[in-house]
């Protein structure tokens, strides 16, 4: 059994989704067909990266990932097939969406090509500028989920060229604070308004001592799950990623703090002065 | 052919389903994976319960819903697997997601055991606190699918100790009203702002003659459905689980009456006094 | 391998689609589901025509296409099954969802039969008035799906009389101006904020010279893409389905020039007058 996962960012409303899934079932019908989510917001590279990055491991080897993300649909970047770590592959733009599949988030640089050779697209001559999810990613999804499910692997060369570097977003790096602390940033907000840091989950035990958490102007202890803290409590957890998240119990952290992608959250020992 | 459903509360931006996803696929590529939901509300068990009870009955007898509304992950709240009336399992928190799986509602007691073997679990010895939907129960519900696969049965003591009685939520139990009528309350408002109701079909034949339902101020037929009435009006119709609903044709009509859970109902014969 | 699709305007948070999914999971375990979408608005019957045409024929001959956007569940309006073009199967309510399906959108008429028979239904005894999903096109289509699984084809004369004309909706018809454009209207507004029109293609090149739109007071230029613009700038292009959409690079043109279905376009030469 092989999987073609979907994760894009064009709701489902207007069917434009449909068009990709059909267009997988028609070339490989023996392929799998799973939604990751298609609620990314529009455009939102780093919203699409990180969701990857939640999901994507946990797939058997040889899963196919088409990620469409694609501010740039139409223009010369570069649509790209990869295989990365663990055997999972990737299709999709070389916007960035792949970042943390490549180095130093992995110990090597995924196998890519560029998606030159248009015998693989869904139809050469009537390729839409404005929607190559349907024209060029899915179709080459299901090519490559097909040659998975003849011969158990797959030679990416077919697909073009090699790529040696896939497009990243830069990730703001945590740094040690001169007050003997660890200063990061808010990456990201969840569904529930946790607000995933930067703050990796070795440098708590680092801190010293109890941990303890400031963010929009807050201080909060580092516990290890939700309901360590009485309800309506603030707190700071290690997500299921590994990275540090500030929480409320039963109720969005972000809301009542305010906070969003880029703003500061400071990590250190308890009674330590900033 | 055996299904896994999933209903959560997690929306699908962040990935988290499709983690859940990839652990099935990993455990056993042969179960299909179905969404019901993730739409449902945070931590609200009610409404999960509601969604699973109009879901899970249609399902063939060995599917494994694992449904994951969770307000108390990380805590010493049960996890649990169980096997319901017409051999529908369901796995997930002991939260009274599955109370409409239970008596009152049905005539037996779930058979259920608490998921304390670890090792039917991701990875035991890296649990998370936060998200036993992938660690916890997106496992136990793929090792439960590839059993119904390779036996046509499943012995879920091997997941852990019985456990007599699930988790409920209280249900509020409509009352015959001293003038005659039947007193209930608003259970939950549906995508299309109609107001589920906890009165039951067989009471509107009671009601006698012309039965009518008062709600948010206003007297309204009850009716065969929504086309009995004209645009824009109001009415009562039985719902397609058995309940009374209050509805305005091609209208909410809980915007239009500010209906919400909890709010009273009352059903009675037309020109009877309150 | 067969696929039902599912369209519906239910989202998901009720419970109502799932029951669908576990009908036909009862009925015809070998039928794939896959979600087109449960996002359409709440009895928008043109947004999904409009969803449906964007996706169904991309899907492989003998899918089996079941839409559920139903003003009239309950009421004498007709259920129906029907085989267009492409061997496409679409189940559903006559309510015009198929219109697009239809003349003078395709050169022949689908072959339609009405949902009569009952014993393809669901349980006929017990047929609620209210979500005829469940219990009438669910199980139809799951039906219909094993017949083509069994014998590659359907007769759809088992379900009902031939209905000889299915119901549509006027789609306005775009007009050439007195000024020498073409002047047509907003159908549609999509996720991203695109408005896509009822302009065709074909007509750009007709314009002359270098074409542009005139929508919400703003004149901008017919290009191949969005980034042939500057980012932030209104520009139209023509979309993946062949109509003109105006669109605005990274940014939704419909809150940009408060468009809406029905409001005026206009195609046209540059520099000629209105």
């Amino acid at each position: 059994m092989t999987t073609v996962t979907l994760t894009t960012d064009f709701g489902t409303a207007d069917g434009y989704v449909g068009a990709m899934k059909g267009v997988i079932a028609s070339i490989e019908p023996r392929a799998r067909i799973d939604d990751l989510t298609h609620a990314i917001p529009a455009q939102d590279v780093r919203a699409a990266g990180y969701a990857l990055y939640r999901s994507v491991p946990y797939w058997p080897a040889g899963t196919v990932h088409c990620a469409v993300v694609d501010p740039g649909v139409g223009s010369p970047r570069r649509a790209i097939a990869a295989r990365a770590e663990n055997g999972q592959y990737l299709v999709g733009p070389d916007s960035g969406v792949f970042t943390l599949f490549c180095p130093p988030f992995t110990d090597v640089e995924p196998q890519a090509v560029a998606l030159t050779e248009t015998r693989w697209w869904r139809d050469p001559a009537a390729t839409s500028s404005t929607f190559h999810g349907r024209d060029v990613f899915a179709p080459v999804a299901a090519h490559l989920a097909r040659m998975l499910l003849d011969n158990g692997a797959a030679d990416l060369s077919v697909f073009g060229p090699p790529v040696p570097e896939l497009e990243r977003f830069e990730l703001p790096r945590p740094v040690e604070d001169r007050g003997g602390g660890y200063r990061g940033e808010v990456l990201h907000v969840d569904h529930f308004g946790n607000a995933v840091t930067n703050l990796p989950e070795r440098w708590v035990a680092h801190a010293g001592g109890q941990a303890v958490v400031e963010a929009g102007g807050k201080t909060m202890p580092v516990v290890r799950t939700y309901s360590d803290v009485r309800v309506g409590d603030l707190c700071a957890v290690v997500g299921s990623t590994g990275w540090l998240e500030v929480a409320c119990r039963d109720d969005s952290a972000a809301s009542r703090l305010g906070l969003a992608p880029g703003q500061p959250v400071v990590l250190k020992a308890a009674g330590r002065g900033a």
